[in-house]
């Protein structure tokens, strides 16, 4: 418990370096509020934006020294791997079509890596960056949040005790509305790169969010899907899909279900997802994260509050503040910048709970690649594996 | 408003019988209760059993003359036609296997008739009862439920009248419990003969209840499913699906998904509806009737209340008590025979909604027929259509 | 399991008349739809307005013999009294000043009465008919009809089980916007007599709604209110209380509160009961019938469900549909009636839940006068009890 | 919009020190968290235990260095009012009994205070504080948190600008279960002290959390308590009282009611509020924070979701994620401290809401006392007022 906020503990801090994240971006400072609730991370210097006097005042006002203010990627990897004293991990938290190159020079330099999600746009490139993580002996952390809430974590716990038996079934949706916004609308959000193929990448809603739906399934099952059949499409007309729906087939004849849509009107975040067994369903909804629905067959519903004592220990320890007190996505974030911490500091002490690395951004590229090859087929089932280099399981 | 309590106005009462329904049957006695709370109906006959002495004693308690019990739907259909004051009506509460001739020969003798749902298990049949029922001139009603809610209607209202936008997307699912369950822990619902594919016919959940998913989403959208791609699935090892996964292409560019599965523990009779245009979104469901929710672009939800003045005159009409006091699914079956005996009584006078009769029957059997061949190929997309009785469209 | 529609048993119907509910009136067609659903009466006679025009055109919608129509309630009683195959049972469902005369003609020819509720302005006359009713030793039911919801009954077992362990606190809300209405939109509810002293008594929402908080109360502890400390006002400027607020003692240190306010703009029928014990707390909202809320000390919500095979069996032989399809207010009021029949007919044979009777009536007037005596002396607390005859406990 | 996050701007940081909060200290650190997610303090000194080993040991793991930890307020206040670079606001986070002496060293030394709630435990304390604080030109804020919600913020906004009309009636209600539990299990929450009358005050559940609830009635109305008819008692048998029902009388007519209760299981940090006017009601739960219901008179219930654009933009303002993403307490929590930042900063430029001060402390204080003599007169009616420091209003 208090992993979060137990301040009065002398714990160490990891400098970190940011790539992307200066003066008007918008999820950027979400992810420095996350690493200064951990705890565990010392921002240090960063590559806050290609205009390189913006950077310099964005790393002012975040209490960067200015010689630790890069002009890109390439240039802070250097600069900090060469100091003794330098950033070991990057935070690269730009658009999706930069992540490789930024990602690629980081890891060569030997620096531990965090990246935004989706990863990149190709499986080949997302395995040149696990190859080279591999090689360099680096950690490479992916913000797919959702796994960080701590009644994700309690619901992991229940399903891998057997709380529900055999599991038959998993279903995620994840729906928004902004799509369907007028673009001009958008701008603080950022929004508008997301609608363009050229930076997002092929897919739309199936990378933005439909991976965000398989990252939580994957994470709570603790196995990948192993088939999908799809269908992409769009309903506002934008170049790329703003709905996706995929059947899913886990192995051991477990199936599911995904159900994206970021042009839903009245849907802000809706990711919820819903587990089911022989014998017992649970329900978990991130715009009510504190809360774990159980329902038993038969039997009455369990409702679970983050943070009462009937909590598998394993995720209370990640719990902040009380029942009752609500905990939000600063916490979930905050717990996977804990997680990555740990990751940095001790790989040889894994957690009790997987850490969404480059294996989560492997699949969701995975995904992504399969989904578009069925739907290109009318829904074929096809295959989703993330192989090895050379595309061979 | 008051259309089912409005008893201190004469209104006529219709002579009806029933095939099926005695001691020990499970759904009947809501239609009889249904057929009282409509005070439309006098149930004057019926064939309660195949047992002739359980049937005698059921129609006995049930206030039916002993001469107009009768040991099958054939005898009662020619004794009923031969009398001056006989049943013009005949409700067919019986398991689906039975219907088919249950219906022809109601039919054959001019009665109208009232069927339980699914139909029949193949087109051709439905075909041949629809042509049946047109040529003698009579009514036939199906016994699809869930549109007889007045927030199904009010939703039905505000997506006709363009409250919405342009129709998008349309989602239902029906989520049950009771085939995880053993078995013999079924007896009262009448449940096994569900399971029994001589009985239930060739497709279980897809037939039972994912046909009540499409006669809502149709009856809301006003306009039939066009093409499919599903998935039947088993999780439990019985005979037929107990899994059904639709994806669902409408008119215009309208597409949709049906999630439907009667072996999810902690579900009990979980319909819910979903159909988002451009500018807002409502959702419904079955076991809190008594709202709607609206969710609009960028702004507040709305709960809509049923019996609050702001519904539709026209589904405000079917009101039965004031906001604030629960009305169910008795009231929404209710609303069903009222407009059964509106159809019946005065043919030429259409109410406000489409009743729910063979046509929803036949669309019924006819997407049960391509989710199956559409999954026997892996998913393919399969046109739905009810064509006509050669089978051209 | 299914009270209300185990319609192929042979079940007896009692004759009854009715005193009011003709066209025009609110609540009298709930009452005679719920008499029917219950299946245990037949109606076959009335007084059903003071018109007797309108009162013949009622009866002859309703079924009722022109000569068994008569124009007063003391004709009726006198009537019905006299016939071998008479009315033994009259039910009242006229404005609260009309209660007393028409309860006590109809007790003085040793009929049977149901009366709605609140029963009469003063505790005096309510002794009165509580001991003409006894000295006829005949039944007085009076229409309280949320202890008549299965989960109220539910709640009720699971209380007197110890499941909650030693109650220590109850409280109810019932809140409603209708006053806050501008009255001429409240025709069709027949809400203005309500806001009348002298039609609807001395106090307004203390008997209309508070009355209804107290008996849910009652019948869930099993033990009567003993002091108040109230607070009644309005906020509406009419002339009676249109807000009251009880502090309650109940007997062995349990306490209490109510609060009733019947112009609280989004309010529609908002009765909620929370009752807490030692080790759990359980809750249930009128407008959300069909689950019972438990939280326990420190551990998970329970959300009970209508017809789960956990009720206890006492309250799941009330139980109509299964569980998932809802019921409503029809049904709580159908089974408050199917209770009437079984003390009418069966009265040394007590059921397994208090049938509110006139000791509920009489409770109610005695709550209301203590509150207006402790509102009358700025909240002193102020013994509730029904005494006797003479005042004397 | 983004007053927590804004990190790129410049901001200045302030200089902060506080008593108590060592280790082992259960609500201290997410003050520290707050702080930070402000962007506003820095943290540069404290006597965080009366153990200066152990106070010692917690300085040096928040970073503070050892010459700016002391052994107690007084030495605190004398030691960094001697620096020019010295803390110039102290944060008092001690029990209750404490706070009176280490707020008065600091204000003595013209140190701002920000002081956890309630204040003391009698007016003439509180009023020593006040005047003191007003002679020094310092400011003196109470951390009553849920002000610092976006949404009660919202709540204001709208109540402020007519949404409602005239206000009539103001409900909260706390409920929390901690008390019923063995208190031996509450040793990380600090419990046992808050039922030590010497170390809680001569109130338990009154001043633990009936304040909280005055605090949240008083800043949405805009209007002190006037007068309190109370009822305190308690049902576990702890020496203070662990249940407050409170009748309230606001100015201009209108009334309220207050029910806090520790001892009620199931509940954790139960805090629901409810304001109605004429025409709208509105109501908060501080377990679902992001969202606003309220309902209209005879119309649709709206659900306002934070961070949507239908927000007051003087509340939009406060707001950290997009609507969707989860806050919780710690971005309220976060937003006080930012409050307090401003008003220590620039005392004369007041932003847009009441920022809990001095005065919030005394009105808790005067309430507490109110309701102990209501109490201890039957629920007399007694007036509530923070008078002036003779007494006199």
């Amino acid at each position: 418990m208090y992993k979060l906020t137990n301040d009065t503990m002398p714990r160490t801090r990891l400098p970190v370096a940011m790539v992307g994240g200066g003066t008007g971006s918008f999820f950027a400072s979400y992810h420095r509020a996350a690493m200064r609730l951990s705890g565990r991370w010392d921002l240090v210097a960063g590559a806050f934006s290609s205009d390189m006097a913006r950077s310099v005042a964005s790393g002012s006002a975040l209490g960067v020294a200015p010689d630790r203010v890069y002009r890109d990627a390439d240039a802070l990897a250097e600069g900090e791997a060469g100091r003794p004293d330098g950033a070991r991990t990057v935070a690269v938290v730009t658009p999706n079509a930069l992540h490789f190159e930024q990602c690629k020079v980081s890891l060569e330099r030997g620096l531990n890596v965090i990246c935004d999600k989706p990863l990149v746009n190709e499986l080949e490139e997302a395995w040149t960056l696990h190859e080279l993580a591999k090689r360099k002996g680096v950690f490479f952390g992916v913000t797919f949040t959702y796994p960080g809430y701590p009644m994700v974590r309690e619901a992991r716990s229940r399903i891998a005790r057997g709380d529900l038996g055999r599991i038959k079934f998993a279903y995620a949706e994840y729906l928004q509305e902004w799509v369907a916004e007028d673009p001009r609308n958008l701008g603080a959000k950022g929004g508008s790169w997301r609608s363009d193929p050229n930076v997002a990448g092929p897919t739309g809603t199936m990378a933005d969010v439909g991976t965000h739906a398989q990252s939580v399934l994957e994470f709570l099952l603790g196995t990948p899907i192993e088939a999908v059949s799809a269908r992409l499409s769009t309903s506002t007309g934008r170049a790329i899909d703003d709905r996706a729906i995929l059947m899913l087939r886990f192995s051991e004849g477990t199936e599911g279900l995904i159900w994206a849509d970021q042009a839903l009107p009245g849907h802000r975040n809706g990711l919820r997802v819903k587990v089911a067994g022989e014998t017992a369903t649970l329900e978990w909804r991130q715009e009510a994260p504190e809360t774990l629905w159980i329902g038993t067959l038969g039997g009455a519903d369990q409702i679970l509050h983050r943070g009462q004592k009937d909590m598998a220990p394993e995720a209370m320890s990640y719990v902040t503040f009380p029942a009752g007190v609500p905990e939000g996505y600063l916490e979930a974030l905050g717990i996977l910048y804990a997680d990555f911490a740990d990751a940095v500091e001790t790989p040889d002490q894994p957690g009790p709970f997987e850490v969404p690395d480059i294996v989560y951004g492997l699949r969701g590229v995975a995904l992504c690649e399969a989904a578009l090859t069925s739907n290109g087929k009318g829904g074929a089932w096809t295959p989703v594996g993330i192989g090895n280099r050379n595309g061979t399981a």
